[in-house]
């Protein structure tokens, strides 16, 4: 299982979850709390909002909590929207190129979970990847294919439908190979502007994912603790497991949703594969 | 351009050629002497052949020269057939899958030159290739995909054929897509008992490629000269740019031609690109 | 903590212990079993002697389970003796150079454990280190720095003597700038011809260290398992952590003790930090 | 010889002088004009002032034209100073603590040169070194304890005659040691406010620097030249190898003397190396 996270308010320095919370990622990079005991060290990636069309990346294949870079850059920029992410491969090579965020024009991509039977599938998908987007996958995971197909099937102009559509094909594509559970997955999407995030599995067992509360609620709750003062009321963080855990403050994804966190009411909606409508 | 080297003969230490040689391979990486003064220092690899079925590799993204570990690794193995390559990208990423040698079962494939247009062409070439061999490309080179072209057009049968196949789809899809000059590349292919080396290219520029002389009549030439006292008569040496500037040990290879270099006598033979037999 | 294993015996492939034991140094760099779960990914190194009078050394920064070339390289060589470790970095940065084992001559030395206080006590220190051995020194962690200690006081001519006055220095050290307990120390040596393991530490508690049973014994026991067999009598393997959970194979080495394994009978005697003899 | 660069003006993106301009420092890593045509692939820097006390770092033993995270980098943040550095090694590791910029608190500090007969003279170094300061040396290079013996000579209070303290040490120990001419350098060092240059060797070589020109002047030289109109009055540019060829843009700095760039009329001064007052 990888772990990711997505930060979506007022600018901060990605220091503050990366580093200084409890259970922030890079340590949850090291020793986990959710999942067992194996370590999120194959790679990580910061992808960041600043002020140019394009986000910043930031990726390397050292364990996040090793590499001086990370903390440096985390501790100098700031960033009203930034996704992260620590890899444990599950079978593709530890390469630059195969870290999450994967990136296309303004919209940057994270995920957790895995396709099941890839080897066996990988050419049907990468068939299906429109020669437009063809040319943009540059590594080997299946993550970065899943991207590339929901650019496909329209991630641009529907983002959670192309979401869904690309579940679809892969869980159809899958089960032709005679895969039971092909997909899992929590994904994290954005464009600068909103972040979409989806919690899905063929099976029963769903990878976790959890947003955080309402920053006026949470701020109400723990008047006393500073590290919430600098959090905008627009403030929402999406996670796989909590940043620490303080009772009120994050909330479970439901299975089989979605979630689109922007300015204004956020929004939760189901998340049903569906076919592409080519 | 790219630089490499294949070694056929009795057992040597590979540091002989990577290190020891006057223009020595690693040395050639730094600062080369036939083409302008761009460094090969994009990765490199080295693939042997050892007592078990299957060749060794060791492949980084690093300057060669700069490398502990394959100063090591040069010195304490020896090999009766081994490949090494230092690379120069054009345009793929530096990741160690995109080094070269790559490898499949007993076989190794190394490559200097490129495909023109790749972005263009990349996708019909990634179609072409049989689905036994898709789930054997990890990385994103113009270079390995043709080795996985070759393979699909009967490299572990006919290796020349093959290679001359592979050639010609390249050419036919460059061409269909408006490509005026597809193909660059000398080759080397070995399956532990033969090296196959070809030089070709669809323009009439054709990067370098050369052989060595006899190994009797090296040491003939140069009875002093204590390097060449450890090679057997068979010995035989392929590479980018010579390792030396003794004049009588290198000869060149002609364009649009082929070697085999193998127990016995070696064959020189014609290299025409021709289309696959489905 | 890290992780270290010395072999001592017939030739053999490292593969057998750093990737087919059940808990494997590779596996165990992932998830260990003794000591809660911070992975060991801070780099990792193997030092083996083979044909040349300077063992060869391959140590890298990744983490030792996503390293395509130490599984490629474990696979081809053969060795008599080999020194592996695996890293969590105490304090000192992620780098080549801080990767185990050292290397000086034909001496390999491995250690788990740390120097407590090491930055209020390293220029103290680094200046003990004779002139003649201080031009070794290429990287920053402690562990090094004993080597260096160990070597000005003797250790080519007297082993664990020069062990046992490198601990002394150390507490001395430390105890002048008012640490507590300065040393914590499992410590691998070899020369090629013996290997020599000490336990040790200021404090009540001791980092782990066991050595393989008799290897007769060991094949008595479990006479069915195919895995014993390739191994000759006087073959014995030390470890921070043991490989298996079979009974009966893994001995632990007592704390403030001192092993020599070496062809005939092995050697245990007792270790005692004492003041060099300038 | 190594390559490095200091930007001093008003705030721009890294990138414009790392990859735009015509003979940029990433463009000169793989190929110069100066000085013969060895790489500057050992591994490279960037150290920038942001809104934080201390300066942002970013270094990594990669050749600089193929690292996909100095581009992004580069692309997205904005500093008005900044020092980038390439690297040739010169005998000591290619690792990320001995790459350049070197940081204390607020300083950064680049260096393009060596000390002559390093090996003997580096433990007389190393033990000047003040404690205070010796805590702070990471790594292997000359360099870096070229900072730190300035450091220790009161770097953080004045600058150039701390740097000539320094070249005088090392002069005097390095000809105890027998070297005739011990120290070659150009060397930049801030502090955020300023930028401190100097450039000196003990023999009559000595690495070229060069400053560009008033800003005003450039632009009236060149008024159709867009990449000038970015720039404000008082930026000054310091560079190892002019950053392209339009005449009137770049002057030498002459051997033996110093420069200090700050807001304000800048300094031009001798350099001339004097015993440390102790």
């Amino acid at each position: 299982m990888c772990r990711w996270l997505a930060y979506f308010g007022n600018e901060i320095r990605p220091e503050a979850l990366l580093y200084d919370a409890k259970y922030s990622l890079v340590e949850q990079s090291r020793q986990g709390r959710l999942t067992g005991n194996l370590p999120n060290a194959d790679g990580f990636g910061l992808g960041w909002y600043g002020d140019r069309d394009v986000p910043g990346l930031y990726r390397s294949v050292a364990p996040a909590w090793g590499d001086a870079n990370l903390r440096e850059l985390a501790r100098q920029i700031r960033s009203p929207l930034f996704l992260a992410h620590v890899r444990a491969a599950t079978g593709t090579p530890v390469e630059q190129t195969n870290c999450h965020p994967f990136r296309h024009g303004r919209w940057l991509f994270v995920h957790n979970g895995f396709i099941d039977g890839y080897a066996r599938v990988r050419r049907d998908l990468v068939l299906e990847v429109a020669p437009d987007f063809f040319g943009g996958i540059q590594g080997t995971t299946d993550s970065e294919l899943m991207f590339h197909l929901a650019l496909t099937f329209g991630l641009e102009d529907e983002p959670l439908a192309a979401l869904e559509r690309m579940a679809w094909f892969i869980e159809a594509t899958g089960r032709r190979h005679g895969v039971c559970e092909p997909l899992q997955m929590t994904v994290g999407v954005s464009d600068g502007e909103r972040v979409y995030a989806a919690r899905y599995a063929s099976g029963p067992v769903v990878n976790s994912l959890f947003v955080s509360a309402d920053a006026c609620a949470v701020r109400a709750l723990y008047p006393d603790e500073e590290q919430f003062q600098q959090f905008s009321d627009e403030t929402r963080v999406i996670v796989s497991e909590p940043l620490g855990d303080l009772p009120g403050i994050w909330h479970e994804v439901a299975a089989d949703s979605a979630l689109v966190v922007q300015p204004g009411d956020d929004e939760h909606v189901a998340f049903t594969p569906r076919p592409p409508t080519h």
